[in-house]
């Protein structure tokens, strides 16, 4: 077999890998988006904003801490933002 | 106990249940990003360009599919979004 031909096998064998994992990930950000519902629901009896920077700035805090890479703190910030920035937008 | 103090209690309970949730993500997207390097790797070897939109458009029209919700697929497209861009922008 071509060495480019060989390539592209793992390259697809690869890509298969990425989309279980893409279904793993969904889960999880759906999982994720079902609690911040929850939390918004109570938010008013317990007298807090809707909109919390100083529990955002923790989240980005505890992410960075956890991180074992290859994403780089920054990277993970960028995606957290948008999960954090689609998570208030979300209709409940 | 005050109905406010039982809603902040409850929030609380439910912050450290998304922190956990984080911690799981966090792996995950890392996950990812090892797989998309090793497929990075191989891209020249392939004779593939290192940017595809075709495969990024079957990416979104993968997670739209398997996707239960309570997130809508424009959410997850966005939130998609920000992961592949710091997939591509990753320093390998």
């Amino acid at each position: 077999m071509y060495d480019q031909e060989m390539a592209q096998k793992k390259i697809d064998g690869l890509r298969s890998e990425l989309d279980a994992l893409d279904e793993k990930l969904v889960g999880l950000l759906n999982d994720r988006a079902t609690i911040a519902l929850k939390i918004r629901a109570l938010k008013p009896d317990a007298n807090y904003g809707l909109y919390d920077p100083k529990r955002e700035e923790e989240i980005f805090t505890h992410i960075a801490r956890i991180n074992q890479g290859p994403l780089y703190a920054e990277n993970l910030r960028e995606i957290y933002g948008a999960i954090l920035r689609e998570m208030k937008e979300m209709r409940g």
